[in-house]
This record gives C-alpha cells, structure tokens and sequence, in this order.
C-alpha cells in the first residue's frame, strides 16, 4: 500500500522471540518479491520479560469462537509489543531521513488488543513528534492503513495489488512452515479468505 | 530515589551494542549495592541502524566549550533511543504490575537530546496509559525525578541518599573500566562534582 502510494519502502521487521519465528522469512520472502528499497531484520529479546503465550512457555488457544475471541485481552498479547516496535521502526525512520512510518495493525477483527488502536497510533504520532531530532525538521505521520478495514476487504485490496498471499505467513503456532489451522490468527485469515471468496493458498499441517 | 518514596525496585538496563558498554556492568554494581527487587539486562541490537556515535563508527567529540555543547543535537544523539528505552521498561512494568516507571533523563545541563525532555515524558505518559492492557486497571506515571536537577544537585542528593559513585559510569569512551575525562558526558560529569564540593571517585585514564 506505501508503495503503491509512491513511497519508497524501507522494511522493518522485528524478531522478538515470538514462538512463530518463520514470519521473519515470510517478510524477507515478501520483502524480495515487492523490491523494496531496504530490509532489516532486528533482533530483540522480549522473552526476558515473558508474560505472552507468543514468548512464554503458555500455550496458545486453539479452536475458540468468535465470542471467546471477542472477550478481552488474550495471552498472545505481548506486553508493549507495538510500542516497542514502534519506537524501533521511529528510530530507522530517522536514521533514513523517512517522515512516514506505515504500520499493518487491524483493530476491526480483533479488538483485544490494546495497541491495535487508531487511539494508540495517535499517541504514538504525538509522541515521535517530540521525541526526535528529526521532529524539529519535519513532521511524522503514522500511517495504519488496514486500522478500519475488515479481514475480506484486506485480502480484496492485497489481491488487486497483486500481493501473493502464499508468500505471508498469519499462524501463531506454525509447524515448520505450516500454519496450524486452529490458533485465533488461523481462524481469523481462514474466514477473511471465505469471506472475500479468494482462494486460500495458506499450507496447513495435516490433521487425521 | 524511588527506594527512597518506598518503592520496591525492578530495575532494567538495556545494552543496546553501546561503544560505553561498561555502564551494564556498572548498572550491575549499584544495583546489587542497593539489594533492588529484581535487575533485569535486555540486549538490543540499535546497530542494525546505525546514526550515532554511540553506536556506530563514528568519534565520540572531546574537550568542547560549554558553548559548543549547547550546540543543537550532537553526534552522540542515538535516534529515538529513549522512547525505545521507555518502550522496554512499559512491557517489563506491565509484566511486573507496576504502574511507576522512573528513568534518569535530565534536561538542564545538557538540553540537546529531544527524547530528555519534560514533553518527551508527559507524551510518553500519554502513549503508556493507552498501549497497554494494564492501562485499563490503573494509571502508569512517569517519573522522572532527575530532569529538572542540576549535576551538582544531583550529586549531592545522591550523596544524602548514601550512593557511593564509586560505582558509577558515565563516560561514552571509556577505556576498559577507566573514564576518558574528555568527552562531553566526562566534562559534564566532572563540573557538578566540583560544583557541589564532592570529592570526585571517578577514575580516568592516565594521560601525559
């Protein structure tokens, strides 16, 4: 969608720790195919705080529905994760004389999560325009383009851009490079495919 | 300080690939010194973007003028470093259940790094008691009990709380465990001692 826009795309991703350690390559797959102007992958340690089932040793949920979904905050919630990711991308952003900071957070599907919201990115724009060097010569805008937008529309807009889907990877519990099929992020990207009637080219394990 | 207003003390040092890495052992010391609750050391990697002195191949300046310290943003500026400092030290509080961050940025003596400022922090507070699930069962506060301080006020009320700064480092081109006594974090540091007539423990290099 930055790109798309006329942006210039320098990438971020973050390895935190997280269980689902092949979306890195996912990214650097996706990453290659659109040709971006820049990829870095940096390494973070969140597992020395725990308290998330997606760096601790707390197993994710499988097979919940749409209300158990819907119900507060779940333990995939990685405390301060987009902050913290945020602030990294703020700081590649200066590093690179970049003044628009794109983020894929989705609030609509998938309300539980505290910064998932266009609250969070507004405070966050308000925070980084003081919190620079680069502030005082220009203005950041946060963008958070898929905020709104339902899971279908995502994968209807991704398509007419001409994303390939099967180079992304949504799975919280992967088995190698298959998505399990049964975590909350499964279940959520299986019904966004349905929904918006594209063939769903996700590799999942295989189950009896 | 916090100990001090009866506050048990999870402290956190981030080692973010910094030329001074001495300061985590140091960090290491006091903290042990002052029998906190709990010392956590986060490694991040802030090489990956580069763009400081600190950081990056870069020399640390020495033996400036007052008056070219108070020249703008210097090369020892590492982008968006606090905000992802306070980033780190909000998912650890969260994960503790703490709601009161303190962090050591003081803006008076030295006033060219955006991200120490009083803005800085209030945007920040701001951020917090919205990016997290925590903020929807209390309030986080930032304290930040050093920014208004001068060094030699600083000194001498960490010398009425009883800390030996013996321990301490704050040099960014320290030779082994020794200050260079020359760059502006030496300088700095040098001044307010003699400013609040304390005997200074700091040990430098030998020069000729």
């Amino acid at each position: 969608m930055a790109q798309s826009q006329g942006f210039d795309a320098h990438c971020l991703t973050v390895a935190y720790g997280q269980r689902h350690g092949v979306e890195t390559k996912a990214a650097r797959r996706v990453a290659e195919a659109l040709k971006v102007a820049d990829h870095r992958v940096v390494n973070i340690d969140l597992r020395a705080f725990g308290g998330s089932a997606l760096t601790d040793d707390i197993a994710v949920p499988k097979d919940r529905s749409d209300a158990e979904m819907a119900e507060g905050v779940p333990v995939t919630y990685v405390p301060a994760r987009n902050t913290i990711f945020l602030s990294y991308a703020l700081g590649f952003a200066e590093v690179v004389g970049a003044y628009d900071v794109f983020t894929g957070v989705n609030a609509v599907d998938y309300s539980g999560y505290p910064d998932c919201r266009p609250e969070f990115i507004a405070a966050f724009e308000a925070l980084a325009n003081i919190a620079t060097a680069a502030s005082a010569r220009g203005r950041f805008t946060m963008h958070a383009p898929l905020i709104s937008m339902k899971k279908a529309e995502i994968i209807r807009c991704g398509v007419r851009l001409g994303v390939d889907y099967a180079l992304t990877h949504s799975c919280y519990d992967p088995v190698d490079d298959l998505a399990c099929g049964h975590c909350d992020s499964c279940r959520i990207r299986a019904a966004g495919f349905a929904a918006a009637g594209v063939p769903d080219p996700t590799r999942y394990v295989k189950t009896q």
